[in-house]
């Protein structure tokens, strides 16, 4: 076998059902759903004029989210008494708006998973009664107010209070310093009337931790409401991006609501004055209520990479149909995509979309299970852990491919009417709302840490050494589909590992794995050498080791993703379709693997030799899958009449 | 030696001079020019409401530019009949205004730089008199008509036409296609009167290729103007950034104009109606024409590079001033920038930014140079590819540190009003416009391809490699100063190159050199295969190679850089900044060593130990320049009222 396989030949006419069948296969389980929303939703319902000023895209956005909620998008799949969640309709519906203006879907996630999210996850059965019917018809418009000045992503230290007052029987809302202010809040600047404002809950003296609470702020919905007593708004005004979302401040002097208006599902307050929770552990309080964002996290990470798919639906139609320079024999010019460079900068992009893709479904199956039966806390720990990771990779690649996307178009990118800019600008904060990519990623890393700490504890190097073979094994147990096929792939890999090919699948896989496992022994090792230091060296010590942390949690995040890009290939019926999405899992893993490739000969796991052919070889799936380039961007699913794209319309 | 060898230790108590002298140190021969404009530009002068409306835009950035013609900001150092060119006065101005709005900066580039710089550049004595003074005095606005909507990159295929009619004396210019409509042309949409029209020249039935008319389209400044007959001019429309610039399209139906405003300094037709020029090879005349575009690639790779200063010194102040988490202890909260990763996400930006900064300085000195003295073919080559590959590289560091900077800020650095969105939208376009940087680093590929070729044309294999060692050498001492120190360090690494200290500046300048000879070898073999396959196959081959050619623009630059550096530091006569200036550069060196170090391991020369040992050196490199941040961002230059960032102000 050589590094360089050859493969079958593409056909030179591409088959025109290809994108279709590619299509389905990305959609996968969620196919009606997604299919039903390309059939329904039209582009003047999502998209917006990109030159609106912040008052015209603010109530454009509104009234956009108004009209949707009528026909029963963004608001349905959440739960009521007596009716079950269903969070995929949830997301899918996000991810159908996310197609559209992303000031428009962002909008939804405020009003209904944010705002709405609050009272479902947090309120008892009688307060998601009470309050979520009129959320979910966008008649009580509202906040979110979690975030304050001084405190972003270190949310236990937030400094509001929520005071819980016996005499009168009501929890008084205060923001005690400048930095307690609420800031960011989407609907606080204008629309919203009400918000679920977070806040340390003191009873008879003793502090609670953050709990979460209804406050009414404004008197009418429209832009033009007054704030009530006490309470006092502000707008953080014109944005990078986003402009239809009215971001704004919050301030609460001593406001008093009914003791009714805690949100008591993880703790509460009895008739008789005392503090009651179902969870007596104070951390673990927080971090169960804390849990409850991961939807919303699931929402963003799909959001994000529904804008990388469009960005490259416009970058690539354009590079089909533009022409530059003539070809050294005087030719006719040629076409953007047939130089290599061209190629190079987008193609690994579409298969990483595809990536995403089966991802993405897989990480909605995880989440529809955990509200469909009971889980335990492992399964928990791992959902959050999986949405904050895709969460981080997702937005982090949109970033980067509208950009890439945007260049690749020249002058053409930079003009508004051709869809990109728009796009890059509002795709920027997704890397820093619903969790910084930076804090989430450490989250990841710091759970794999503990879940490695609590099997390894006691063990010695021997031992350890066996445990991580166990390890490895679990982790691709734990993979939700396709077990068989991996199992299978990695263990023929295992055996012949050294001179596998680069396109054997299962070897593809065990380099995947073993640099995780690699990159988390050696952290755990570090970690463990961290914590034996003096306290007041501590800090200074697991400080060094952030960038480690960061690795672990892309490393970790990418195998994950290989693991549903390979079981969706396993899941595609079409035979056509499954040839491309092969060679598109190829160009996924070569593309990841060539930029870590010194990772991989700094710690033996490749030759000089075997790392050279990484660069060669993706040049050549790229040149392979170039005829395919129409259909591949068809099977991204993001129907042509929505890329409002001027340049793509002659 | 080790590798990561101790260095002293930084003094506890920041210096507060440091900054200064940094400032100084970088600013090097050009220090007076730029301090002046430190001293007089203000904040209100320069930096515009960033929440204006295309039309508000606009019409501030007509009216700044034309205050500042009254100050002489930004239209003094051209040269005017009598008057001597000044490249550096350009330069610096153009630099300084770069601190403040970019679409000023931009206004000023088009105004002056290419409707002015047309004139000055392709025009007769006697047509610079005509023309360039009330185009520098900002009377006659106008514009630099090349790009057209089919042919971008490519300007030897623009199809505008130019044809000298005999009868009238005239020249009659036609847009024929649809595809000939002039496109992305500043000053067309509203403010300019006249245009320089890039087009093919036809005399009596021969075409003479690309050359340039002044064509006036407009009646009036002031954006209320009609087209003259025959001119259709349109409006581009928003854009993804640079509101202020009034991007437009041009078309001409057979307009005619003077045979005295053909721009005739290359080319033009006598008396007699007969086409001549001094140049008599139609290729070296055009790439002549083109070479006089060499001075607004300076200033776009110097304007960007402020950009990233700029955004640089909003991140790390901001950085300096936000905590977030208490440390593990539970003391106090931590500063942003006593994060690990938050000092690999700026300090190493920093460090780059100071090593572009002194080839900036360098490459001035160049174009200085090549106005007031007589050079030869070789020297405008060189001068011209250095400014492409400057332009290249600091527009695209300029997009991905601008956007590292927003994102080290959080949600804070989202809000328009602290500075760094407005940053990040404006300097996007600088990546494709001024030369397209894929197209320019092809370009300056090719050029060292060139030069190779000349040089080995007929020698074997063993005498390549002994030329080779030569052109090592020789590229060495092109280095426009700091010859004997870089020649000292190297000849030393090549003596202790395998044990040498990864901070031996000799070692790391080696590595550079090394890096570019291999790839220029590797690549002047692959491209003399190419050039041998059939003609029709011949596309496809040299195709093949455009990942390798960029790959050699890249690291041919990055080695221009590092010289640049240690000529800088070499010519730093305060200590202290000095020494911070080496760990600057050792930092610069070994971020990008450390990026590029799997190349390194391939082609043997670092063994995986060292590589390792790459990241541990950077990490402990900015623990070390920590302290000094301050310092660092103040020796940028940006002064702190230039920043207009609400967050920095409290």
């Amino acid at each position: 076998m050589t590094d360089t396989a050859t493969r079958p030949e593409t056909p030179a006419v591409a088959d025109p059902r290809l994108g279709e069948a590619l299509k389905v296969a990305l959609d996968g389980p969620y196919h009606p759903l997604r299919q039903k929303a390309r059939d329904t939703l039209t582009a003047a319902e999502i998209l917006r004029d990109p030159t609106l000023s912040v008052d015209e895209a603010r109530a454009w956005t509104l009234a956009a989210l108004q009209h949707l909620a009528t026909k029963g998008y963004g608001n349905t799949g959440f739960a009521l008494p007596g009716q079950a969640a269903d969070p995929a309709t949830v997301v899918t519906g996000f991810e159908a708006l996310a197609h559209g203006d992303l000031s428009l879907v962002i909008k939804v996630g405020v009003q209904y998973g944010l705002w709405g999210g609050a009272i479902e996850g947090l309120g008892t059965d009688e307060q998601v009664s009470r309050w979520l019917p009129d959320i979910l018809s966008a008649r009580h418009l509202g906040c979110f107010a979690m975030t304050e000045m001084g405190h972003g992503s270190d949310v236990a230290s937030i400094e509001t209070t929520l005071t819980y007052d016996p005499e009168t029987d009501e929890i008084v809302v205060d923001s005690p310093t400048p930095t307690a202010t609420k800031t960011y809040i989407g609907n606080a600047a204008a629309h919203g009337t009400s918000a679920a404002v977070f806040g340390q809950l003191w009873v008879d003296g003793t502090c609670h931790g953050v709990h979460c609470v209804v406050v009414p702020f404004r008197t009418v919905v429209d832009g033009t409401g007054q704030d009530l007593p006490g309470c006092t708004s502000g707008d953080n005004g014109h944005k990078g991006g986003l402009l239809g979302i009215d971001n704004g401040t919050l301030r609460f002097d001593h406001v008093r609501v009914p003791r009714a208006n805690l949100l008591s599902r993880y703790g509460g307050i009895g008739d008789d004055g005392s503090y009651s929770s179902p969870i007596s552990s104070p951390g673990k309080r927080f971090f169960t209520m804390l849990g409850t964002l991961v939807r919303g996290r699931v929402c963003v990470g799909a959001g994000a990479a529904i804008a990388g798919r469009r960005a490259l639906s416009i970058a690539t139609r354009y590079a089909l149909r533009r022409a530059q320079f003539p070809g050294p024999d005087g030719s006719g010019e040629t076409l953007l995509l047939d130089y290599r460079w061209h190629q190079r900068r987008l193609l690994p992009g579409i298969a990483k979309a595809y990536a995403f893709g089966f991802a993405n479904n897989d990480l909605i199956h995880l989440l529809a299970r955990s509200r469909s039966e009971e889980v335990d806390d492992l399964f928990q720990r791992s959902l959050e852990s999986r949405a904050a990771g895709l969460k981080a990779a997702q937005s982090r690649w949109a970033n980067d491919i509208v950009q890439v996307c945007r260049e690749a178009c020249g002058g053409a990118g930079f003009m508004t009417e051709n869809g990109l800019t728009l796009l890059r600008s509002d795709v920027d904060i997704f890397a820093t709302f619903e969790g910084d990519n930076t804090v989430l990623m450490q989250l990841v890393a710091r759970g794999l840490l503990t879940g490695y700490q609590e099997t390894w504890t006691g063990l010695d190097r021997r031992e350890t050494m066996t445990k991580t073979a166990d390890l490895v094994a679990r982790m691709v147990l734990e993979r939700t589909a396709g077990r068989g096929t991996v199992d299978a792939l990695v263990a023929r890999a295992r055996r012949v590992s050294n001179e596998a090919s680069i396109l054997d699948r299962g070897w593809q896989v065990l380099m995947f794995d073993e640099r995780e496992r690699h990159v988390l022994e050696s952290l755990a090792r570090r970690y463990q050498a961290a914590m034996r230091v003096e306290k007041a060296q501590r800090f200074a010590a697991v400080n060094e080791l952030q960038d480690h942390l960061l690795t672990l949690a892309r490393v970790h995040t990418d195998r994950l993703v290989l693991g549903s890009f390979v079981a969706g290939i396993e899941a595609c019926e079409d035979p056509a379709a499954k040839r491309v999405l092969n060679t598109l899992c190829d160009l996924y893993v070569i593309d990841n693997l060539e930029g870590d490739r010194a990772w991989f000969i700094e710690h033996g796991f490749m030759t000089q030799a075997r790392s050279k052919s990484l660069t060669k070889t993706l040049n050549r799936l790229c040149a392979e899958l170039r005829p395919e380039a129409l259909a591949l961007v068809e099977g991204l699913g993001v129907p042509a009449e929505w890329l409002g794209s001027r340049m793509l319309e002659d």
